[in-house]
């Protein structure tokens, strides 16, 4: 070891760290000045956020210390991930970066390609990306670091997540509630989240409202939400000494001597080390510096020079050697192999992986004797499986809702697990304790962020969900397709568990919570991400359901979405055929067909248990009143079978297709959310013209489940009118039939609003 | 005045409001208990939350007090708002229900249908709602009561908002960040917030994480929040007391003599004197409460026994007389006419609403010589525009944006006004003061919320925000569009003015920040609403962007998204053409195209600015290099034109759109966002199997604009060999045509990696 003094070191190394910060903002060539900077040396845009860059390096240069002093295995967040030079700066001084891409090696030329691909085309993102080692958070959009560092901290009893929040950021919704993580978190069982909350007292072009509050407030506030804060300022030696107290208080914690979890609220300058002035107003200190501080360097003589004198401010020659490879007082503080943030598995989660340990689905399947003659509760019986998916999985497998798990009819998983809880209990409560594997609490924003930071260190879920409120997380949805989007194309990022969501307590059986709680569009959210990554299930009943949780949870690298009632629907499928049909993805309901496997007169197709039972109520009336009528019933499962074969990797052939749905027979497709969706995956069908789809088109309020499908017109008696109207040549049957379609819903309407209930024949209507 | 002492008619004006609120959750008839209850009385299905009910309920009737006392004018947001019962039971106490809606009237009978009629097919929704007087916030998706109580706050320097603030509500992220709306909340020129926050301890299932936390925290929490907390058990006086204190304090606030806002947290069980056990096990006080606490009424006589008692606690023969009229006791606690909460302007905003004073917006126009000749940057023209109408009018119009109003340009707005601020200021700051019209904090949450508190109180605004991210607010936004749908089925509602968007910083042009910042998709979700309330507009240069927010601006009940970018675009318009081509919603540009108004060959169409821009520059190389090929250039401005008359106000006629886009000749449609939602307005009409939509196919980095378009094949060297691939029998000359714009593509490609930039002559192409 070098004689130097540590703070020295972790001085040099956050000089190092800054040095490189700048370098890939401004530079194209040149990188270790090794003659004057010329205008051709400087990139001909400005791209990157200089500002909290410098904040992320101090932070990252002393925890180094600390992991290397204790043995400390440790990640970063970085909140503020637009300053992607930042991290990229630590994996390339750490050696990971030149592991990871060898062609940016550790030296002279490797530095220059380093600085020239950042924000550049064809080279890497100006933010914190799944291209950058080291990270699970991207630096896009804000909000999220803190559940993400929560997620990454549930079952990693010996980690400890540093998460260093923007004072932006924290302004943020998702943000400000990610603060009461603790009280779900398990001294024992889970790790320790260190939150950094970075004060550089700006956003873009404002301060930022948790640096202008008075300091006690700002304290109390911490404090209020449950943390011991410690004040540092922009010291090395304050900061070193605070990190000694911190961690030792972590200690103590996972020792159950100390209740609440140590934070810091570190202030330093915006763009601190930065240039002061440029063109005679301040910068360093304020919003000036959050970007490029120095904007004209290609063209200005003076900022040119300017540019040079602060990046020659960092001493560049104490910290590179001739060839420019990092020193050894640098790499000295670079802690060993995985215990480098920047390489440390847990970033990296498809490296520590392991699959789910399965029960076999088919044992929890409900008898069926005969299609469509009893009921059963979907999502009760998939509540059978997950149990024991958990009981199997007591390390690595966790249940994300927003306290619905029991309204989601999910609650047989409380027979082998509780709600995760580190807060008071009382002796009226149930099912809450320490070690839970339910993770609940009002906020789909907490469930989506800790559930990502679980998946992306490498372990598995599933989010439940009321369907309407998924919308809340569907920016956050976004950005982790994005994710996956993205790390799909980065050889080193291995594979990491799907993110599954369940939704339930969907549009048709809100009929009790009314207009507000019915919102199917979800599904078009998700299906504008790219088709390898989206998936979409919507299974008709108790068995299709199994098969399709076993699938998602088996499944690598994609976004599932199952949509899924908790309310009594008929039993369509042996667990054989349920199997057979999720394997398909669609196909034919024989026994509901009159088609006789020829060509159909009319197709009847279905997507979801609700449509699914009111297109199987139609089939029963046209089977009855227009008996020579030949139909055939068709049920989707998997939606994205609908699109395309060049289109989706699940997409089918038109050759298929039209097999299935005929080129030129009405179709009338049943769907569960908004119509137009069926109508996108299709157009390019043969058989498009003929497609008449229904679903939900945005009627609703308090009233019976069957008026909710009236006022939609996806009732059985509409499905036949819709069937009566574009099948030609029925004849005065089939006119006769309308009628009484239509006085069938009138009589439907009239039942409900006298009785406050669907008539018995409707709601209890079975196929026998 | 009666006798009684005041502390027993709030007392009596409590007990009534709950023995409605059961009422309405239990009974079909017999009402006044006139006869013991039967099976037969009772709703068939029991639908409502009682849990929370008391505590409203409770609050209701001392804040009636306050009124009454200082003729204060106050409204009330009930942000655990599925407590419906108790906001019915209001009005209906006051009056206001029976002035709403005649047919409830103020007597037996009406109190039988306002029983009835409660979550009843039919009748009411089971959640606070549009329906409900006195309401401006729905009892659906949870988070947002005081973000819509500080909106409402806003520019109504007399009026408190009591907003009572669930603690279930309290754990979502935009709730958690809500509170910190008094750093911009003005004492003089704004109104004052009064949370009171319901401690009732449960959410569905669970304990809630601020009921569970000890007292000293949760205190400290609040002061951390920036308040001054009282606590407040389930105690008349108590809460009479607290609330002559916290009103004393809010006088001393507004006097500028207290910095801090007082708020109250109200301690009180769940289902406060419902039932306190049913089949041996606990209910009031525990979350069993929070639905309905007994079930099987219709079916068990012990439980309809249970209910009576229940019911008869209330001692109803004390509150109504034999008619079902309230007693004077509770009618004379009842504050005025518009002192009434439930009849209180504020929350029908429409009846309060003024237009705004408009500038004429052509006097901002651009001036075009020659159209495509020279640039503008559209939202910085608009913010001159807008600057204006700020000026125009001081007291009723925000411009709402998270942090990025000068980031997207509109800085102009500076000239005139500041960003609201009312924490602390320090020299190098610009542009920030109490009074500011500008509402800046990273949160598009809180921006959506104050926007929308501030509309349904009968102001104007607008929320610019980057594209990508304001899908953070895609569930704020279904359920204000559902409060539109709903509001303009009640008479009452008057019209407000409309939700503005300007979604800035596009994905086009978001090469900078990357693929994070890369998302089109809103539109997507906006048009699943209805085509009543939904507008969408692309307006491609500045004067027609002048032209659309002016039209927007103007507009009510709708919410209108205009997609404009902050980078330089061509002008195409005089200000004349571009009022007539925003007027028609879409056109040919003549000038552009070779069709010389006879029949085309192919289509050209565009949507947004930068596609509009690619589709000129198409049209030129079209013109030059195949000079016999017709090609006819149409904008689209109005997205929804797109759409069947029937499906929108707007839509076009079908006889309209083949006159425009042909029935038979290839229409390249290229498009700001995915391009599927093309697909899916226009799947029925005549050309659409002709149609080829280019758009963002979720390709993106951090590259160079063109190279954005190039990443998804919509640059002007795609679309001309789009059009070579789709018009037959060009010959030879298309042939070498195409192969010159693949080699254009790899030029261009090769361009950017070698200088980080896009060539001149791409970058600077000019239609002259």
């Amino acid at each position: 070891m070098t004689q130097m003094p540590m703070m020295q070191k972790i001085d040099a190394f956050w000089r190092a760290a800054n040095y490189l910060s700048v370098g890939q903002i401004y530079l194209l060539d040149n990188p270790l000045l090794a003659e004057p900077l010329r205008p051709e040396h400087i990139k001909p845009r400005l791209l990157g956020h200089w500002g909290t860059t410098p904040g992320l390096n101090f932070c990252f240069a002393h925890l180094n210390r600390v992991i290397n002093e204790r043995d400390q295995d440790m990640i970063y967040i970085a909140g503020p991930g637009h300053g992607g030079p930042a991290a990229v700066a630590h994996a390339w001084l750490e050696g990971t970066y030149s592991e990871r891409y060898p062609d940016v090696s550790q030296d002279a030329e490797g530095m220059r390609r380093l600085f020239r691909q950042f924000s550049f085309p064809g080279g890497i993102p100006s933010h914190v990306a799944p291209e950058t080692p080291g990270s699970i958070h991207e630096g896009g959009e804000l909000g999220y670091s803190l559940a993400h560092a929560f997620g990454a901290a549930f079952d990693n009893p010996r980690l400890v997540v540093a998460c260093i929040v923007g004072d932006g950021e924290a302004e943020t919704g998702p943000l400000a509630t990610s603060w009461h993580s603790n009280k779900l978190l398990d001294p024992y069982r889970d790790g320790v989240v260190l939150p950094i909350l970075h004060l550089n007292g700006y956003k873009i072009a404002n301060p930022t409202v948790l640096a202008r509050i008075p300091e006690p407030e700002l304290l109390k506030l911490m404090e209020g939400y449950g943390y011991r804060p410690h004040l540092v300022g922009p010291d090395h030696e304050e900061m070193a000494q605070t990190l000694d107290v911190v961690f030792d208080e972590i200690a103590a914690y996972k020792q159950g001597e100390e209740r609440r979890l140590p934070m810091i609220v570190m202030r330093t300058p915006k763009g601190w080390t930065g240039p002061r002035e440029v063109d005679g107003v301040p910068v360093e200190g304020t919003w000036r510096a959050h970007q490029v501080p120095l904007s004209a360097v290609r063209d200005n003589p003076a900022h040119l020079e300017m540019l040079q004198e602060w990046m020659l401010s960092y001493r560049p020659r104490e910290l590179f050697d001739a060839d420019g490879r990092p020193v050894a007082e640098l790499t000295e503080t670079v802690p060993e192999g995985p215990r480098r943030m920047s390489a440390n598995p847990h970033a990296n989660g498809g490296e520590l992986l392991r699959p789910l340990a399965l029960p076999d689905f088919r044992e929890y399947a409900v008898e069926v004797k005969a299609p469509a003659t009893v009921s059963s509760e979907p999502t009760r019986v998939l509540g059978g499986f997950l149990r024991d998916v958990i009981a199997a999985n007591p390390h690595s497998f966790r249940l994300m809702g927003p306290d619905e798990t029991a309204s989601n009819r999910l609650q047989a998983v409380f027979e082998t697990t509780d709600r995760e809880w580190n807060a008071e209990v009382l002796p009226t409560d149930e099912h809450l304790a320490p070690g839970g594997r339910v993770m609940e609490v009002l906020s789909e924003h907490l469930c989506q962020g800790w559930l990502e930071g679980y998946l992306l260190t490498g372990r598995h879920g599933l989010f439940n969900c009321y369907e309407a409120f998924i919308h809340i997380i569907d920016a956050m949805f976004n950005q982790h397709a994005k994710w996956l989007e993205s790390s799909r194309k980065i050889p080193w990022r291995r594979p990491v568990a799907s993110l599954n969501y369940l939704l339930s307590s969907h549009v048709w059986r809100q009929d009790h919570n009314g207009f507000s709680h019915q919102d199917p569009g979800f599904l078009d959210v998700v299906v504008n991400k790219k088709a390898q990554v989206v998936r979409v299930y919507l299974p008709p009943d108790a068995n299709t359901l199994l098969s399709v949780a076993d699938h998602c949870l088996r499944s690598r690298d994609y976004v599932n979405v199952i949509v899924a009632g908790k309310q009594p629907v008929l039993d369509l499928f042996t667990m054989d055929e349920a199997v057979a049909h999720c394997t398909r993805g669609l196909g034919i309901l024989p026994w509901a067909s009159t088609d006789d496997d020829g060509e159909p007169d009319v197709v009847l197709a279905c997507a979801g248990d609700v449509p699914t039972l009111e297109t199987l109520a139609a089939a029963a009336l046209l089977r009855e009143h227009l008996p020579h009528l030949k139909v055939r019933v068709v049920n989707v499962v998997d939606l994205m079978r609908l699109q395309p074969s060049t289109e989706h990797p699940h997409g089918m052939s038109d050759a298929e297709f039209d097999t299935l749905f005929t080129t030129d027979k009405p179709i009338i497709f049943n769907f569960h959310g908004y119509p137009w969706l069926i109508h996108r995956l299709t157009y390019r069908r043969h058989g498009h013209d003929n497609l008449h789809v229904r679903g939900y088109k945005e009627e609703g309020t308090t009233t019976t489940p069957f008026d909710m499908a009236m006022l939609n017109d996806i009732d059985r008696y509409h499905l036949v009118i819709d069937v009566i109207d574009r099948v030609p040549g029925l004849g005065s049957n089939a006119a006769h039939l309308r009628q009484e379609m239509m006085d069938a819903r009138l009589a439907a309407r009239l039942h409900t609003r006298r009785t406050g209930e669907d008539a018995p024949e409707i709601r209890d209507w079975t196929w026998a």
